[in-house]
């Protein structure tokens, strides 16, 4: 089991028993999830914005248009923030105060720099075969025009922690008899069927990339759980 | 139509055509939501931390233990950033470089301050019931301990844009006679069955909030898209 490096920054101040800081928990939390939250900041205050990212190897992507205010901002020399959450249930308690949720998230904290011209191409294909996989070969490949329009970032997985809860409501002592149900509502991702362009020629038939399409957290469902 | 007050700051500088002012937008983006996004600086440092919220008014609020680390940092006098996002699908393009997300997100901008302990009651009420409706009139209220124990803070929600994609691809006029599928794979988060508590009382049956449950967008799916 690698740990990664455990600063102040990281470390979790609450719920210390939540607290994960295993490489491969934190690696697969990053792995399930399409979309995290960037903060950076901006004249002293912080923004967070939503966009898609990969990991591959020990670090994690972002893209955007080569203007990208976010991007730009986020590799001007400031460190920035990464979190990724899934958010698994609801629990419910007997008492309104032990009410919680059911949730994985990481906290990422480093520098973010520009990748090179001649990475982008690989990183993009590793994006859009974790966003769907098998799509890669079922698109036009990007042009040079394309590939310099878009920037691509890559923040080291160094500096990282992993926060879970998992199972069903701890409830006072004295709260187990009262008359009040307890338990989880599962929450999960989920992907519906999908549709087709208006502008589809109907001579295309539906690849099974699409029509087999698993959220990235669904597609790991049948793994041993290493989420606990 | 009342549109928030649009800043350099919450103004959207790519896609304009993807934002909006408007307040009712806005609000339903954030009702739908359990999760948002908090973002706050720590040392020079941004930190992005999940948590639940609800609305009120013209106000977000958020909760955690008295000696909650974001809260307190969070209502230290900065300014922090509330993001809320929707992941509605996969827009799957022809050639790579078009492929998207179709999204729903607001961010918020603002400073937070701490509610005042005669309020806490009816602002956790009022989260306990958007989380899962019925809920608050089948627990055990908060103690003044409780209460004592729980922080509750304030976010006016006067700087703020909601950004939204919807729809399917848009792909240059070159690429449309490809022989590629092109698409939206829908996504959302659902609820599955409730688990109960393995201490939970034989006795006490299943209420119709947990039974019926359905997360905050599902619940408004009926209701005319005001988010287009």
């Amino acid at each position: 089991m690698k740990e990664l490096v455990s600063t102040p920054r990281t470390r979790l101040r609450r719920y210390a028993k939540r607290a994960s800081y295993d490489q491969e928990t934190i690696y697969s939390i990053i792995d399930r999830a399409l979309v995290c939250h960037v903060g950076f900041i901006v004249d002293n205050v912080p923004r967070v914005i939503p966009t898609l990212h990969v990991r591959v190897g020990d670090h994690i992507y972002l893209h955007g248009a080569a203007a990208n205010h976010m991007l730009r901002t986020a590799t001007a020399g400031g460190e920035i923030c990464v979190t990724i959450t899934h958010i698994d249930g609801i629990v419910l308690a007997r008492s309104a105060f032990y009410h919680s949720i059911n949730y994985r998230s990481v906290v990422v904290i480093g520098r973010a720099r520009i990748v090179e011209p001649e990475r982008k191409l690989e990183v993009l294909r590793a994006l859009v075969e974790h966003v769907v996989p098998g799509r890669w070969s079922g698109v036009r490949k990007p042009s040079p025009e394309e590939l310099a329009a878009t920037l691509v970032v890559e923040l080291p997985l160094t500096e990282a922690s992993a926060k879970i809860r998992t199972g069903g409501p701890s409830d006072e002592a004295d709260d187990y008899s009262l008359p009040h149900w307890a338990g989880v509502i599962p929450l999960r991702l989920e992907s519906g069927p999908a549709i087709a362009d208006d502008k589809l020629d109907p001579a295309v038939a539906l690849p099974s990339h699409v029509s087999e399409y698993r959220v990235p957290d669904a597609r790991h469902h049948g793994e041993a759980k290493d989420t606990k």
